[in-house]
Formats: C-alpha cells, sequence, structure tokens
C-alpha cells in the first residue's frame, strides 16, 4: 500500500505558523514593525494613567469602555466572582504543598481545580451566559488563588477579597493581609491594563484551539497558564530583578552585561518576538518607573542605555530594545508585589484578554483539526 | 493612524486549520479516506490482538516494535513510573472532592499536579532525558491517578501499583483492588493499543501549541487532557452505555433511533471527522466484542446496523459510520472498567501518543505564534 499522507498536496506552512493568519478577530491587536497596540481600537497606554483593570476588562469583553453605571456594576459583578467556593479552599493547602510558592504550574494546577469547583461543563453543553459567567469567576479567582497560595506556603491564612476594594487593591490586599496606599494600587493598574491583552499570542492560541473542541473553560483557561508559563512566551519578568542585584551598582553595568553577553548568555528585559520598536509597554512603564524613583530605577536606566548599546553593536540584524520585562518588576515592586510572584500576576492581568478571546471563539466555532505531513516509513 | 492588522495581505486560511498541513511528523498517520491509520508505519489493528499497551508506547516513542530485553525494560521502566510521589498522594483526596468521579476535568487537574509533584520545569531549562522521564512519569501516572481518584470518591483507599503486573492489568487491579483475569485485561489492552495515537487530532495540536512555548510536559499533558475533554473531540465513549440501557431490547431499537433523529438529537456512536469508511478500530473491538458475547454485544449489533441504515437514509452527502465508541465501551465493560471510567480511559491510551509527539515537537522545536486578521474597529 502506498505511503498514507494526511495531505498529499500543498506545502506545509512556516513553521510555528509564524506570521499567518488563523483567524480573525475583533479583540486586539499588535503592530510590531510600527510599534504599537491596541484593545479594541483603544490604545492600552492611553487609558493605563486612569482606567481600572476592570475598565479594561470590560473593553476587551464589551468592545467599549463602560459608562460609569456600567463600571459599577461590572466591577461589582468581578468582586461577587471572587468568592471562593468552599471546596475549592479547602484544596489550596494540598496544592500549594505540591511545589514552590509564586510557581504558574501551581497556580496552573489551582485554575484546575477552580474550573471543576466551579462546576464548568463543556460549552457546547450548557448556555451561553453561564459559560460566560464562568470564565469571569475563573479570572476574577485567580488573584485569589495566587495570594492565597503564596499565604499558604508561609503557613499565612488566605484572606479573603474585600467589597470595599477593586480587583487590584483586592489583589495586594490578599497578599499583605493590609489595605494598599492608593499609589501602590495605581502602580499596578497600569501594569494590569497594559498587560491585559497583547493579539493572538502563543497562550491566546493554544486556549482557542482547547476550547474549539467543546473543552470547559476551565480547560482553557488553565491551559493558557501552562503555555505562557514557557519561557519562549511568558518571558522572564521575574529575572529581572535578581540581574539588577547581581549587578549591584550603576558602576559595575557595563562590565557585568558584557560579560554575560561573552559567555553566550542572554540578557533579560531586552528583545522581542514582534516589536522591531520601543515595546510600547515599556515606554509607560518606564514613566512611572521614573516617577516612582530611587536606586534601583536609577540602575533599571543605565541598565536599559548600556543592554540597548551593547546588544546592537554586537547584532545588526534588527534593533534591539528593552522590554516590557525592565520595568515591569520595578513598578511591580513599588505596588507591594513579592518578587516571588511577579511571575504569576501576568496570567491575572492576562486573563481579561484571554476569556475574551474565548467568547470570541465560542460565539463563531470551528474545532481546530489541523492536518499533519507524515515523513515516517510508509506502512508496512 | 491607519488600522493596524498583524497581517495585511494573504487569506486567513480555512477555519478550524482544516486540511491545512501545520506540521511534518512521523509519528502517526490517519487516511480518513482509504480508512486505515498507523504508528510509524505499523498498523495497530495488526498487532493489538498480541501487543501490550508498553509495545504500542515503545512503538510510538522509538519508531519501531521492542525485541525481548527491550520490551522487558521499558515494561520495567514504566511499573516504575507508576509509583506516586508523596506529595502528589497527599493532594488526591483534596482534588478527588472538588467534582465527579470519572470526569476528565478532575483528572485533568489531578495530572497537572502531579506534573507539579514531579517537579517538572520548562524543558528549555533542563537536560532532555529529564523531560522525557517527566513525560513518561506522568504518562504512567495517569491511570494510577484515575483509579485512586475513583476509589477516593468511593472512600475506598487507593491501591499501588504492583511490580508484578503491566500497565493494563495494573490498573484493572487499582480500581478494583483485585488482580484481573487475563482475557480482562486481553481486552483492554486491545483497546489501549488501538486508542494509543490517531494522527495530528485536536488534543495533540494543543500540547505542541503548548509546550512549543518552552513549558514544561506537566502544562502540555494536563492541557490535551483538557482539549479531549470537550466533546467535538473526545466524543461520548461514555454514553454509548446508557443509549444501550435507553433502548433496553433490540425489539425498541428503530423506534427508539428514529425518535431521536426525528427531534434533531445525535445517535452516540456513529460518525468520524476524519473517516469515511468503517472506523478501522471499531471493525477490530465489533470483533472482540463478538468474542465477549452476551446481551450487550447482540444489542449493540443491532444498533449498529440499523443507526447505519436510518443515518444514509437521511443524510446522503457522505456514508456515516458507527464509530470507535460503539463497541468500545462493551469491550471496557467487559474488562472490568467501570462505565464512569470510560471517559478517563481514552487520555490514559493517548498519554502514549501525546508523549511521543511532545518529544518530537521538543526536538525540532520552534513557538506557535501565529498571526489573526483584525477585523475590529480601527485604532482611535
Amino acid at each position: 500500500m502506498a505511503q498514507a499522507t494526511m495531505q498529499r498536496t500543498g506545502a506545509v506552512l512556516p513553521r510555528g505558523l509564524d506570521g499567518v493568519a488563523v483567524a480573525e478577530t475583533a479583540v486586539s491587536d499588535v503592530n510590531g514593525t510600527e510599534g504599537f497596540y491596541h484593545y479594541r481600537g483603544i490604545d492600552p497606554t492611553s487609558i493605563a494613567r486612569t482606567a481600572t483593570f476592570e475598565d479594561a476588562w470590560f473593553l476587551l469583553h464589551f468592545g467599549r469602555l463602560p459608562d460609569s453605571s456600567e463600571r459599577a456594576a461590572f466591577a461589582d459583578r468581578i468582586n461577587a466572582a471572587m468568592a471562593m467556593p468552599p471546596v475549592l479552599r479547602a484544596a489550596l493547602p494540598a496544592i500549594a504543598a505540591l511545589g514552590p510558592a509564586g510557581s504558574m504550574d501551581v497556580l496552573r494546577t489551582a485554575v484546575s481545580a477552580a474550573g471543576v469547583a466551579l462546576g464548568c461543563r463543556p460549552w457546547t453543553e450548557q448556555d451561553a451566559a453561564t459559560t460566560e459567567q464562568q470564565m469571569i469567576s475563573i479570572a476574577a479567582l485567580t488573584p485569589v488563588l495566587t495570594a492565597a497560595l503564596y499565604r499558604l506556603a508561609r503557613g499565612l491564612p488566605p484572606v479573603e477579597a474585600s467589597s470595599d476594594l477593586g480587583f487590584a487593591a483586592n489583589y495586594l490586599a490578599m497578599i499583605s493581609g493590609e489595605t494598599p496606599a492608593p499609589e501602590r494600587v495605581r502602580a499596578l493598574e497600569v501594569y494590569l491594563v497594559l498587560a491585559a491583552d497583547h493579539g493572538f499570542c502563543n497562550s491566546t492560541f493554544a486556549e482557542r484551539v482547547i476550547v474549539s473542541s467543546g473543552a470547559d473553560v476551565g480547560a482553557a483557561l488553565s491551559g493558557a497558564i501552562g503555555a505562557l508559563s514557557g519561557p519562549l512566551h511568558g518571558g522572564a519578568i521575574d529575572r529581572v530583578p535578581s540581574m539588577l542585584e547581581a549587578i549591584g551598582d550603576a558602576s559595575r553595568v557595563e562590565d557585568w552585561m558584557r560579560g554575560r553577553l561573552d559567555r553566550g548568555e542572554r540578557l533579560m528585559g531586552f528583545g522581542h518576538a514582534v516589536y522591531r520598536t520601543l515595546d510600547p509597554r515599556n515606554t509607560l512603564l518606564r514613566e512611572v518607573a521614573r516617577e516612582i524613583g530611587g536606586e534601583r530605577v536609577a540602575l533599571a536606566q543605565v541598565v536599559e542605555r548600556t543592554g540597548v548599546r551593547l546588544l546592537n553593536e554586537r547584532k545588526t540584524d534588527k534593533r534591539r530594545e528593552a522590554n516590557v520585562e525592565l520595568y515591569a518588576g520595578v513598578v511591580l515592586d513599588y505596588a507591594g508585589v513579592p518578587e516571588e510572584l511577579f511571575a504569576c500576576t501576568f496570567p491575572i492581568a492576562r486573563m481579561a484578554g484571554w476569556t475574551a478571546n474565548l467568547l470570541e471563539q465560542i460565539a463563531n466555532n470551528r474545532i481546530y483539526r489541523p492536518a499533519a505531513r507524515y515523513v515516517g516509513p510508509p506502512l508496512r
């Protein structure tokens, strides 16, 4: 019998589907050449100074910014969804004991457990409003789970979300047990708004592939965290602080960085797969960091200038710039997010974009079932 | 500013990437038109009567069937990997309490937890042998977790894997607490070998997208279970028994099925997205079911004949046949797998193909980061 191939004609697409449009989307867009991105036509950097995370989430979900009554209603809805189902709360100590606090695989497991505890069923077998509420609930529970796992790992009891606080303030309060100062909340809010979505990235694609089978939203969102945890995607936000610490002082920056590059090692906080310009998120986070001020910010600025110079001296194929991670750590640190939770704070923000993408996928679904070209031995 | 699109030219691909080859693979192939599939050139239906599941797994991993010493060594390796890490065992009661026994979302959570407990790190940050061992361990633990969750939900203590039994026999023994009869093990083994892989399906694609970011294999394999749990992919193996029960008697088959079709409902156990012929897996499972005999098999045969006739009377666009699910339930029931565990027995088998696909992806990786055509409002 002849060799069997799922596709006998036609070329295999570029590896990783690089540059190939696999879907239409109205959620968000990234223009890496010109260096901007937007959520449904709104530039996140233009609203991040004043908008809450709930505003950005509303925008991603409903296609426009809320008016004042919608804003209050949506914030209430998110707040209500931050209450943990008792069966989930009961499972958290055992989940926290599985691995190190702040690691994304522990959070992925807790989010998967949240899907079960919320009774998420295949969306093909329940009404659309139920599925939408389950997405909101999982996303709203993500900071609750992150903070609770962090406290449990320290032998501290989890802190429940307060109905008096918004999403960002609640996250900080659930970590520390104290009501955060407004300027700290605002710094976190800038980060969360900027990181809420970023086009059709690897984790967004992964969750859309998963949910396209009819799988429940817990499967899709835990899968998305899994994808985001890969260093080629989710990056190294939690390694920038240790880099700054290792460098220690502005006078050592150039030697330290040259040494690293000479050994063929990567510099943390530089380069992006899509942007060929300054990362627009970095521009705003750098501004916020400057306002925060202090030694670490001054050091980060020297690191940025030196890194960009050294990288572009060595490689001239494309322009290299600092990325979103370089100042994100400084801003999160100021906000009161412990370094161990930097990594998990990224999916907390990204849940807004992920849920908007799930809504879009479900509204007009077709299962992702591509072909592959079989290149192994023929059927014997 | 002009509307931003990630891709300004070129068509968006067919929805769901239907028929589009996104990769090259040497793991397995499906020919839906001619009605056959194979693992690395070997027809699984030709070996399923005699091969163990470990043989099929070895074939998928290493590209050929093992010789007798390799066979013993690989079986020992799998067996050793069935020992649960204590921290995982400790977490299982809380995970079991999250939802109904036998549901794939509970298993997905336990598999994610196994990834953490095994210390799985991004594969880009550890050596290849460690990553491969973690895949083997997660796959080997999947029946252990499935059986333990089932027993915990019944208030029974989990049963550990025995070093005297193979993979299939251990699964049955860990469910019931008793050593299974050889003919029951053989029936299960036929199912496991046949279901071990099936081309570049939705869940295989999902796990490859996840692992392509550098994510750990726990992320990829729990994501694959998530994708498989969607009714458009993993199907309805656990609904065939309740259909047979609802019909009750051969004399009622035609009326029952006509009624369902008249109400626009789906018949369980018929139709396949890829096969336009008899599903080759069904052909063998039907044979095995006939040998098992009994009333349920007789009923299933009437259901098959009647269903195929009615479906092809009504829709003539393509030939409809019974699928792998119709007799799989009969065979699993005979083997001693409780109906509640039919659904989770599918990913237990599929882990062999999933791990082989992960090995292939990692050996020649590029992150899946497709584009999307932005069709929302332009940047304001």
